[in-house]
């Protein structure tokens, strides 16, 4: 039987020899397959290749079927923003703590692998943002997002203010420690943290939450996924702010600036094993059943 | 010039005699443009009919091109649902105090309810939810509800125990207050007072909002607004406990009851000035620029 | 030695035959070692009694030096408010799940009532609230209240409308589904779901927490213990409103009645083991080390 | 009749020229009284000093029996800082926006002046914090604040990570934007951004919030003014981390540092006219009358 997936992409957490082992484990089984194995050139500092073939991101990106990224969620959401514009499905394997993204356990190799090569797995779309700084009528940098864009102060003392629209409507003036932006993916990380709704990973739609913002009536909002969003900063503005996506990538602001975000137009192919449950998962990251008392009363 | 809007129906607050003075400057506006107005048979009750046409809700539903609601939000949440079936556009006046729905002032008439005839409006389409309560296979009672549906206990010192489920999936057992399914225009309701977001009017989404639940991570979730949302009573459930649509009808539950809540099919035509701006309503009617340290510093 | 507590009342969960073997054992436990038991005489309705003397829960009131209550915070705080007027020492063992005040866990005995009847343990002093509905200037009822007063509508699809005083100053004119009046003991309970601080049990204090409150403004307010807090139903109420004290006991309200809480004079004598950490029953409750990330990296 | 308030110092909002008539209005009026005016020597570099005498924070605190700040609440707070030991009385005078602090307004000047040198005003004693960053033993900084001490990151896309101590018991590991310790004074300011509750000025209490925490089971924490609060950096924490007072002063950390903050011995004397009423003050600067249905309903 031929394999959807011939060449497979490694990519283990930046910085972190411990996944060493998982990932040996991976490229094993792998080659043991005659599947052509590509290790991410990052990763290959940081553990035995045992002879693998090395490659950029960009190769992997060009030449893989399927990545397996081995870490946490961060790790996943590095993998994502790179291989995105590839349309490489991307499979994440965590490292023993149940990720939301990285949901397959070390456990389930090679249980999980075997399902997925035979073709038994399921495929998500997910959408990511796309974040530009337009200073004096151009765009000066820009950088993509799955989770969420972050629009704060750096200077912790004080707060941000901004002017908000969507599709050229004005929102709302925030006063704020700052602004997420944050796709339906991201609504279960920072936004969370700051209030914000949880939105199933299918709806087309945009979460903005204000970090701790000085008026109790701003509450967070969806808008739809094709929505224009536009921060700009009050010109007048002397705190040094920048633009963070998924926490990773930062942009410099300056007083004036306006940061446009939009919807990618390339979703990330996102691969779960075929028994995947979003709410299973939900309940067991939030903890819904560790209280006796929560448990579900099902017969 | 034709009009859009040839026969009129007039819907008044309920019980209040209140809107006499604003519907009889409408109705004597429409009879001077020769519209044929109708007049709500309960509401004719109130008010002076002046020798107006009166009419049952279901004749106004058959006959009428536009429905003028004059009262607050509670009046047009009960004229949508009262209307929604016969496809009949509705503008909302109110008595002094801007709504989310009756977005018309007293003293923007006649000059609005020019423009309007004249054809000059926005309308849009907004989802209503449909409840129905199932009690051994059977639908033993049903209503709609234009803001939300609310599954809650009668007997105030107890919780509810209920399992939520999504499209079949189970999400969570939610021992609560109560449970909030509400639609996007119920979310600056009471939805947002339960701690929910705000979800712009355009998205085709529903919230789920436990209210006061036990668990600190029970937290709002958005849904597709073709989810089917089942939520099922725990069976050995001994507190009262009914469901509530846009509080106003109340259906009583049994332990083991089943309430199915989905989309309702046909959509409420609300129709708006040519202006109207939604963040502006929004912004009005959380008093988002009340404070002066809060307000834009657009140019 | 003489022991401590000579007279030792047992107290178990109200309609719950489960307490049975706990009883007995403890039963068994204290006449092994000489003391008195006084049965309580609900308990003694659903449990075999052994031959133990029964009593009222007057008498038990009135001749014990200890009360040991079996079940969970629920019978606790039934026991507490009515033995507390009679400055009997509690002591709460739960039937397995670790409550917030009934925090012995059958596990634990007989070692913890040995360190106990030694004299070994912790005895906290908890603030209890009363509550007093005054129509035409003279108290119609009154109740007390370990963790909380509520004012809240019965019907549920409306809200109450209420001013409230603190010592005479006027806080605020609520409109909410009600208003939650907690001591620090109850900040853990219905206070906290409805978006209220934890208070230590130490501090001499009384939450206001208004439920699902109209305006995003209100939010929970802190005052000092000997605040004389007053709840007005506005006059032209037509919601059935009502006074709960502890979830447990009902007052009813007339439009126009004031509700007077005021901390209650006696405090309770609430018994816990020597090595009793509030902090770390407040973990254990709220899950705060569930997840492996949010583990205290000490040592 | 002789003054009790004999030499004034005059403090107005740092940096800012727009103080200068409210300033110049204030110092005439007391000179006129035959009052001894010591201007701050910040202040003397921005508004034409007219021939007062110019005077160090430090010779005001020495010689001034009142000090009357000009300027918004941030002002404020920095006198309060500064003169807290020199048990100065302050009298807050706003620039048009009412303070929380600086609660009298320009209009009211001199009818206020008047009652207050007659001696009918109301003295309130507010507590302060006081914070100490100890490093292997020795507090290396230290710093007061009256409205919180916060512990936060400085690079913005990290989170910290503390384990908190409240009298030497170990409450919690935070991971979060940050921890913020408050003030009752501080309770409407940032900590209320964060989620905390409103504290009574007249209570003896601190709140901790944590900022965003990254679990949603971690609240706001209310304990005894007299409470010891210790906050341990991870030692492994490779985020930039500092302490701020009153977003106004900040303290580096390093990992393993340790903060110490207590309550400060001496508390801020702070003046208010005779009719100031707290919750007036809170409804006005919260809007809760804003809205038409939120006004109070009393006769």
């Amino acid at each position: 039987m031929p394999s959807l997936f011939n060449t497979i992409g490694l990519i283990g957490k930046f910085g972190d020899p411990g996944v060493a082992d998982t990932l040996t484990q991976i490229a094993g089984y792998m080659r043991q397959r005659q599947l052509r194995v590509l290790l991410d050139e990052e990763t290959a500092k940081l553990v035995p290749t045992n002879g693998l073939e090395i490659a950029s991101r960009r190769v992997i990106g060009r030449q893989c079927d399927l990545a397996v990224v081995i870490g946490g969620d961060g790790t996943l959401l590095n993998a994502a923003r790179s291989l995105v514009d590839f349309r490489v499905p991307i499979l994440g394997v965590n490292l023993g703590r149940l990720g939301f993204l990285a949901d397959v356990s070390p456990a389930e190799i090679p249980h999980s692998l075997d399902a997925i090569l035979a073709g038994s797995f399921r495929e998500e779309m997910r959408s990511l943002l796309h974040a530009e700084v337009m200073r004096e009528g151009r765009a000066v940098t820009q950088a993509d997002a799955l989770n969420d864009v972050v629009v704060h102060k750096r200077d912790v003392a004080r707060m941000i203010e901004v002017n908000t629209f969507v599709d050229g409507q004005f929102i709302n003036a925030y006063r704020a420690d700052g602004l997420i932006i944050s796709t339906p993916t991201g609504s279960t990380a920072y936004s969370l943290s700051g209030g914000g709704p949880i939105l199933h990973p299918s709806l087309e739609a945009v979460i903005l939450v204000p970090i701790c913002p000085h008026s109790l009536t701003h509450r967070p909002i969806v808008v739809g996924a094709e929505s224009e969003i536009e921060v700009i900063l009050n010109a007048s503005n002397n705190t040094q702010t920048q633009v963070t996506c998924d926490g990773q990538i930062s942009l410099g602001l300056e007083p004036g600036d306006r940061v446009m975000i939009r919807k990618k137009r390339r979703k990330l192919r996102l691969i779960h094993p075929a028994n995947h449950d979003y709410f299973q998962l939900l309940r067991a990251k939030l903890n819904w059943g560790a209280d006796p008392e929560e448990s579900p009363f099902i017969g």
